[in-house]
């Protein structure tokens, strides 16, 4: 059914590889499948202006493609000079997801900078660099606490994501780019470890979609989340 | 309760000034309160490279706000030589949601490109630029139809969006500035004439919401769009 | 004669409509005939480099136009990712002629930001411009004044524009977009209320003109001018 | 009376010296006192886009200074990134100032690059780069003539331009930096060879000016220009 | 004496991982040591427009940095909009050396833009980048050779590059972090297999260096191209 | 057999007007036979952030040409919004060439902005602007010891440049643009007044090059940068 022969409700293998860079105080490559997007933690010592002398931190995201990480060649945004709309619409959600688990007040007045480089690209790209985001930043937040710059993790909760959609009819969690690119519908889910939603992005591509398709979405980004979240927890052990 | 003392599921005054621009092909001032968003609809005869002698047309946005369309002014796109995230984003969404309900095939290979221009905001810019320029692409399509340039008006059905949320801890529809800036949970929809679901975006602003939460803005959202496609039918009328 | 049937010194029907704007300290939309144009009057509590410390204010202004403020649509400057040479030219002018009649020292160490939109444009945008905005600005000092932060307001006179120009011939004033993309000559006119000249652009589009036309010109131009300062008195009383 | 000790009527020592460049087409290097600018003229065998087919040519300008052509170094503006407002205002009216004595229909379907580049600058920069680019132009056109390419030169006239203004109550022709930072009203004056006027931007810095005054300008412009037209017979016999 | 604890004529670990990329037509993950750089070489049926109709092909080399590759986090350079100098410099020296053994005639009208971004990096981001380009180039042209698509691998010879230095007082091969930073004078070598030299850039980072000194860093380069040379062919076999 | 007619080590004839510029505090028009470069030195009593409070000064560089310097008009940077990576490229090299000869402790906490601009090109312009360098900034270090800013020149050597090639087969001196452009190799040298070696940028255009090659330009280049050095000692006598 599926063009990779999983089940409708089987995520592709996933696995965490936290540590992976030799500079960053928290890194993590994650893979699924056939996506593979290295993420990376940077602790600054200053934040935003608007946050200055507020006692306050903020965790912020960069998302860029390598240009052959896809099917055809892209055009390097260094190159042409800017971040497409894609890009920037991609790198916000990052950004939004990690900061409504993290505890930004005990992290202290420090920016942690996530950069999420898709090394290569088989669908999901966001999704993923959401999920391995949470282990590089878990292992930022360790390398403060080690070094007494912070008494606890500031993380209040897992956040992890899955793209669901309607491939043929049917629900399915986690598209591939085969699936990605013909279904009717794609819907991003970030959720928490204790299934708390943090953000919905559902799109129709052709028709458009139902309540019950939706909720049927719903349910499998939920299951999906769920093994994430476990997956998460033996990455940082 | 809300500031403005409106019931939870009450939108604000709503109204449509099609056919407001003098020069364009199709037109619209959309009110939603103090939200007040000019749409034009411009025919270009010329297509997107990707859609080069394929006889199919295309729908395009762009998505503007006037300096002190706010509380504060901010700074001009124009001048500061980019377009935000939030902009791209929100115009990419305004084209999706449009290209949503049109048949292309059937407009022939030409462009509408539609400009959705912040002349002032109170909260719901995005959502009352979807729904007005629907009013202005039919506008637009009337007009090649009277010079019969196509026979019948490429338009599958309606589509209308709101934004509702969780303001105190309730549920309300069209969330205005004061709400949207405390609400925990933010989420526009964007819906068809028959009921059917074009693009949902919910974002937690503080902690996650809960799944039950959701379908009581969905439930929110259903209701208003129903009313908001009656008037653009007296609108169009 | 003239396409719009005017006598040769004969204004289009000028509007003002101060206070347009819900948000702006100082705004006003101003109509020459079907040129409309959105002018907001921003109070700023900060200055340019060159000016801090020194306990003068300043003024600024910034242009623009709606893409389809035109009879072709244009692309828009913020997704150029520049403003024109023309744009440029016309918001310089519009600051020096408001500076021309501010009193800086008078207004403090604070800025005004003047933006000037063009919703609907047919010729005549820079004059409208400049016009409206003595009334967006006056309107912005009267706020000023009465929450005690200045005591009077800083304005040392009226300061108006139009453009004239040879039509077939004949010198004619507040061109139309009609006569302007075909005069031979075009000139721009900014005048105080006392008749001091603070600005004349002179063009001459085909042949070269003479001394004769120019003072032609310049005598439409100074009592069209006063015509408009009346009509600023009556707008702000 | 004047820092230069020159008359009210008094230009600078004014020199051309044309074919300055080895490769360009045309060229002159022009000197008003301490500025100087080079001018040359390059011939294309390309139109813009809206000329392609016509038959009709067209001729362009672009203007620059060197960083430190002046008393401060200035930003460079390659570096920068963009061309400010204050030199796209300038080669716009240089571009202007030269189509309006060319023939262009004459002058085949292409096009004449004009560069004015400020090696040095005291003052009048705009108004030496129009005056000198007219002899680069002049050479420009004898070279096509020589090749054939052309039957006559395509110039209708000629065209020079003088910076005059009131300095100390006292209007005075040519202004020097030193006149210019500190005069009351600073008028440009574009005129041909037979006395006809191509452009007239006149701007009060402080106080408005009267129309007296205004005349007092246009006739130190008007002799002005008539000397440096000789001149420019001269330098092209 | 080195901080690796190397010989001065010794290179750090060298590995090539040919094919590590799913999707470009070539591709090769090279290591120098810690400086790690993925190399992509994508086909494309296009070429410059200076080559168009010319029958002969191109080959061009964009650089990039992952922003945490390095010890301190660097701003993206998608980001801030554009390409840097020194980024700029290292994509001209590779396309340039790898030029120097292609056939372009051989290789058909096509161009094949090679992506050299690195993941990680400690000194020698752009010797490592050219080694493993010409090992990314070759996968590139067997795939091509395998469809057919030209008779023999149009490469004419190895190239292959090494920085050397002098390292307090010393001269040393293949330039770590610890020591480029420190390093009185670092020159790079790009040659090829047959010994020719390519492109030699030698810096003084501090005190000019001597004939005698960049004799010695020449004689290193020659031997550990030599090596490099021979784990190329290797990498290939 | 040289197209000039010159002997393999016969440099152009070199000539050095300092003091070129009414404005800079150094300057100077240097020529290399054809190639022309107007270098000034412009003070600024402000550091690279880097820098604050160190005590120690810096000199930096630019270079630009103007758009008809070469046989052919280029499109002018400005214009274009960004310098290309050959310009950049060239700058950095200026740059560094100069550092390697001042005392930038002995300087001061300040800033020497080097522009070096290219009136006209005929091959060199990178080495001529070296050259001429080190007579502008020798000039500006003059002004600045008069005013008693500083107590000794802070410049420890002379640093000139040469580009030497191989011309069909013979090592050649001072390449000019007729040699450049079909040369098979290339070479730009830096050196001191002691003989010591600053910068070697070799490449080979064609085929690889030799060491023996190599070491014949290297040969040549010295005797050329002893002549230059003596000129330059003439210059600021």
């Amino acid at each position: 059914m599926r063009p990779s022969g999983r089940r409708p409700d089987q995520m592709r293998s996933v696995s965490f590889e936290p540590g992976f860079s030799k500079h960053a105080e928290g890194s993590c490559l994650v893979r699924f499948g056939d996506t593979h997007v290295l993420v990376t933690a940077s602790l600054e010592e200053r934040v935003p202006p608007f946050l200055r002398n507020s006692g306050r931190g903020w965790v912020t995201a960069e998302y860029g493609m390598l240009p052959r990480a896809t099917g055809d060649r892209m055009r390097r945004e260094a190159s042409a000079g800017k971040q497409s709309g894609r890009t920037q619409e991609i790198q916000r959600l990052i950004g939004r997801s990690l900061r409504a688990v993290v505890d930004l007040e005990a992290m202290g007045e420090r920016q942690v900078s996530v950069d999420c480089d898709v090394i290569q690209a088989d669908g999901g790209t966001r999704t993923a660099s959401i999920t391995g985001a949470w282990v590089a930043l878990h292992q930022c937040f360790s390398w403060m606490k080690e070094r007494e710059m912070i008494k606890e993790i500031p993380l209040k909760d897992h956040v992890a994501a899955i793209s669901c959609g309607i491939y043929q009819g049917t629900g399915v969690s986690d598209l591939d780019y085969a699936e990605d690119s013909t279904a009717d519908t794609d819907a991003n889910f970030v959720m928490t470890g204790s299934g708390g939603i943090v953000e919905i992005q559902g799109t129709a591509e052709g028709d458009p979609f139902t309540e019950t398709q939706f909720n049927e979405l719903m349910g499998l980004a939920k299951a999906s989340i769920r093994d994430l979240v476990e997956m998460q927890k033996q990455a940082v052990a």
